[in-house]
């Protein structure tokens, strides 16, 4: 044997067994060079999976999610600091310089996007609310609420062998910013990639304990020991996903995004000439070389008007003569590596030569051994290299179910006829469930009428015209803030989609109790709860200072009709129901003159605020303004303003404070209801400080 | 056979087998009489699910959400109308009259609800949104969103026996929501009752063709027959889950909820004396009896600090006595009715013996049959009906594993007890996961400790004390807001939670597209989409007129140093950003004085408002209002507002229009985006059309 076997990290260490004579040989997938030894011969499984459950647990319990949002930008920048490894690692699977980039700066950019949203869309805390509260009661003591917390046990993780990166972080990064720790299990062709970066992760001393451990090889019988609290998140084939949904416990969360029989259509109104059919070539050739078509978003099947086949694989044919080299990725100008490994090659001429019996002829391509160009830029024969050229197959007439079914994972397509929209979109549903389908059309009207046929089937659908052609992620590459994954033949589950992904990895529970008691559970302050106006005004308050419940309740001010005559005047609303009294008594929902909403609302900031520099620093913004009573002239209104949530910033000398609005007339009815959002200090400003003595005295 | 055999509704009309010797008989449980026969043999299975996909899914395809929501509450005042009838046949299942309220009230609770939630949570079309809007690209050319459309297949609901209406409404009020068609199918000992709501539906005219069945026995091989698309929703035990999921094609949903060994917690402060103690006795009383404790919600584990224990006991116990009264649910005074069979009784009885041999003791009730109270007043030995006593059974020290596993489905809970509350955590994380767990107590830190440790464990959470005793919904009552459904023993399940069970009845499809293409697909203005300003002012056109992108491009305004302190003096909000040069200058956000963001939003109204009457009727409100760019004295602003969706009412002559809203400065930089919330009439008023013409003039 001549590589030496790959160390899985556990338990906080690099671990390998001694010697596995019948360890798996990875090899190089241009040259055929062993590159690694891949076995865990004599690992604890069970010790990795109590590891993950006590010290993950743990070591991610003590953290927020903001917290651990600003660990994921640590790990990004690690792993971008060290790249240049990693793209040569990537090399020797087959992967070209753009290939790779999906996979490690991708798998980056999920880290980022993940930090990112983790800190703007959840809260600086552990629970995550969702949704909005539920009165229960009439009279306000009895509320519902539904929240997420973390789950108990570990997140483990069988990735697939195409993206060793991206295809690990984009299951890693929601389970960590949820505070469950991962247990990372490669596949055996690329998991010298997983090692590589997980041991520049475990190199930055950044990782808590337990957050994350990788098992470089079999995983036993890790699947039949999960539980209630574990979850395990599968990529890969339908049949593999079967196989191991069958070990698992029903009670663990079971998540998979398998391979699919994706399409993309060619609207009618797409037709030669149109940027909408160039755009559709472009994304089709790109879909069918990048990665060597080894991915499981890729076009399997592009579905044409009848009409337009003939021009579509004619400039499809034209865009490989003039684009596609095959080779080494090392070389200059190669443009279409090797498949991962000559098994996967000759796998996939096999499910080739099924579309064939299958009633499908080649329209381009060969299933001959390609001239390639070696790592030296000499060009001849493949020798021991897993190379393929680009291969279309077509399919006359109505086209039979291994088109809708056999999946060749190589740079393999279909190309299928239709004559009507419906039955373009019933050829995209016969896939049986997909992660994505493309369509090309500048028509609204296709684009409404296939949406409510092909959403149903697919977890991700791309509209692609002469707008975004050139703007667009394109057809195969999930983003982190879209949900990928999708029904039946796809696997049924979801990944990524921002926050949506972070919730598989937590609990939702509805909650039901006083507003006191969910403020507690919550750490926002639901109407009803203790709210103390008593003390020092809250604006004179830090977030070292500021509680929940902290309040002032403002003096009364009458509104008069000078009052709304000025302010109508001075901002230029003399909408009628200000100005008129008989045409405002004739709306449905006045009495008659009223105030103007932001009269109020204005009005309310000056009741509320205190003018004199301190911490709060700047108003941000408001939400969930609704007006609810008129204010007539004679009215008076007060306003009480309430700390709702308080959002200290990791790395900002401030953070967001949430303020609960009410404004009410001299009768005790609520006038208006709105969120108050402000910026507020950490700390008192040393003028502050000295303002708040003034204040004080 | 005495008894006719119940038919099924299918296709649109009713139908039973015109006899079948082996049909099942229901019998009445307290007396023994033969209520009615069930069986569906011959059965064409798959015409009923043909019928569903085809006839069903085309009416209700037909119709928007608010559309179905409207006939949401027809149905549910039609079952209002005839209360009295299913109260009859819901007493002959053993349901006392507070039972039935619950299934009966409870189901026509659930239709209003969701007839309520539709409208008032849901557009007006047949796509709904979820989440913001992901920008792609730096030039806003390519977006993301994620949509839900509905599943183009059938929804067959298999209920337990225990809620025939609530439990069938439950899952049918949602579907038929999303637009998907019902295929009920009740459990046999309660079918009749099943089979009465569904005639008061048929016989009301008003539900559309294919979207409810009602198979009244055996569904056959149905479960073998669906595929992708369609949804199987199952409730009642997890081993019976088991059994069906294993038959259903991996491809559909399959959602069960099942009992589970629900847990109810005294905390460490509610001891004996306070009301929370208090408060905790009455619930497990209701608990126990209501429904002769066939519920899968009910408390079969009360952890009780060891302390507490006896004391505990002992109120149960003067509880009981004081007001359970055993008997057929239709004689005077009777508190706690038969079980709904002999056979559940046995059942009962044998999970009794099964917790006494695990080291359980009965510590009050007992397992012979009681004394019960007949129909006609009479008291005596309980002959044929299924009468069985309140049963509290006691573990010491160290609960086993039964007393976490075993359910006895009746009026049956054990007591097991508890030193710390980390411990009574675990103790209730080993029901293997919970419907519901309901904790008393009065202290915040408790709750908010607890939360963290058993939410993942629960599907609801319910928190009892003094502050809302009396308006507690209770802990075994699921409510259509929150979601009823728990992980591992529970099923691993949602339904209800209001709009989140609509949801799993729709698949959730991420979209890519330029701004042009989402606004065609969702029917809400995204932008960069095509947008019009050259037409007459929005504002005066009706609901009928005003299109999507219509939009009031505004005038320019300066904002003077005089306009800010006019602004500061009228409203009062004289804040250091507005009125202190050197002050706001050293404030992190602000390059000097700046104007209010009030000022800017109480300006846009003047600069976009149309002030004669007409067809906008008010401004309702405002949401999500962020200031992005300060403005200082001296600069510029302009408003763009455009229609952004428009929701017309289904019952009212007006509509919501949402506006999207953007102020700029002169450098064209954003300074403050929102929407605007208004309601606008459907029709123009003559008064209205008047004005038009004026204004086009």
């Amino acid at each position: 044997m001549t590589a030496a076997i790959l160390p899985s990290y556990v338990g906080d260490a690099w671990w390998a067994p001694a010697t596995d004579p019948d360890a798996a040989v990875v090899r190089d997938a241009s040259t055929g060079e062993a590159v690694a030894a891949v076995s865990t011969r004599g690992l604890d499984v069970e010790a990795v999976l109590q590891h993950a459950r006590t010290a993950g647990q743990q070591s991610l319990g003590a953290l927020t999610f903001h917290q651990r949002a600003v660990l994921l930008k640590q790990f990004a920048i690690e792993l971008t600091a060290h790249k240049e490894e990693l793209y040569e690692l990537s090399a020797r699977s087959g992967s070209t310089r753009r290939d790779s980039l999906n996979d490690i700066d991708g798998g980056i950019g999920v880290l980022f996007t993940y930090s990112s949203k983790g800190r703007r869309e959840m809260p600086n805390s552990q629970v995550y609310l969702d949704g909005a509260i539920e009165p229960l009661s009439k009279d306000g003591s009895f509320l519902g609420r539904h929240i997420y917390t973390r789950l108990p046990g570990a997140a483990v993780q069988i990735n697939a062998f195409n993206f060793p990166m991206w295809g690990a972080l984009e299951k890693f990064a929601p389970a960590f910013l949820a505070g469950v720790p991962s247990i990372v299990k490669p596949a055996t062709p690329t998991a010298y990639v997983a090692e590589a970066w997980v041991r520049i992760l475990v190199d930055s001393g950044l990782l808590p304990a337990g957050s994350l451990q990788l098992i470089s090889g079999g995983v036993q019988d890790l699947l039949g020991r999960v539980g209630l609290g574990d979850t395990v998140g599968f990529t890969g084939s339908a049949t593999t996903a079967a196989r191991l949904r069958a070990q698992v416990d029903p009670a663990v969360r079971f998540t998979s995004e398998t391979d699919s029989i994706n399409a993309s259509v060619l609207a009618p109104d797409a037709v030669a000439g149109t940027p909408e059919f160039d755009a559709y070539v472009r994304q089709l050739m790109v879909e069918l070389t990048t990665k060597a078509g080894q991915k499981c978003t890729a076009i399997r099947r592009a579905i044409v008007p009848a009409g337009s086949r003939d021009e579509l694989v004619a400039a499809l044919q034209a865009s490989i003569t003039a684009r596609v080299v095959i080779g080494d990725p090392r070389a200059e100008g190669v443009t279409l590596g090797p498949l991962v490994s000559v098994a996967q090659r000759d796998e996939v001429l096999h499910q080739v030569g099924v579309l064939q019996d299958a009633g499908g002829t080649l329209l381009i391509g060969s299933t001959e051994r390609p001239e390639v160009t070696r790592a030296d830029g000499t060009v001849g024969a493949a020798d021991d290299g897993a190379f393929l050229s680009p291969i279309v197959i077509g399919f006359d007439g109505a086209a039979p179910a291994a088109a809708h079914e056999v999946e060749a994972f190589g740079p393999v397509t279909s190309v299928l006829t239709y004559s009507s929209l419906a039955e373009a979109a019933e050829l995209v549903g016969r896939g049986g469930g997909s992660l994505v389908t493309s369509v090309a059309t500048h028509d609204p009207q296709t684009a409404a009428e296939l949406i409510t046929r092909i959403g149903a089937f697919n977890g991700r659908v791309l509209f692609l015209d002469r707008d975004d052609a050139r703007s667009s992620t394109g057809h195969g590459a999930p983003v982190p803030h879209l949900v990928h994954g999708g029904p039946g033949r796809a696997g049924g589950g979801e990944e990524l989609g921002g926050i949506r992904a972070v919730l598989h990895y937590m609990q939702r529970t509805a909650v039901q109790g006083s507003p006191r008691m969910l403020t507690a559970i919550t750490g926002v302050w639901h109407a009803g709860a203790d709210a103390d106006a008593t003390g020092m005004h809250p604006f004179r308050k830090s977030l070292a200072e500021l509680r929940i419940g902290d309040r002032v309740d403002s003096a009364e001010r009458e509104v008069t009709l000078a009052d709304i005559e000025t302010f109508a005047h001075f901002t230029g609303d003399t909408f009628y129901a200000h100005m008129d009294e008989a045409a405002a008594a004739a709306n449905p929902f006045f009495p008659g003159r009223v105030a103007h909403g932001y009269l109020l609302v204005s009005w309310a900031a000056g009741l509320f605020v205190d003018p004199a520099p301190g911490p709060v620093l700047a108003n941000s913004g408001l939400e969930n303004l609704r007006f609810i009573t008129p204010v007539s002239p004679g009215d008076r209104i007060r306003v009480a303003l309430t700390a709702k949530q308080i959002t200290p910033r990791e790395t900002d000398e401030y953070g967001e404070v949430r303020w609960d609005a009410v404004i009410r007339n001299e009768r005790d009815e609520v006038v208006a209801e709105y969120d108050v959002l402000t910026l507020v200090a950490k700390e008192l400003a040393p003028a502050d400080a000295s303002s708040t003595t003034g204040a004080a005295a």
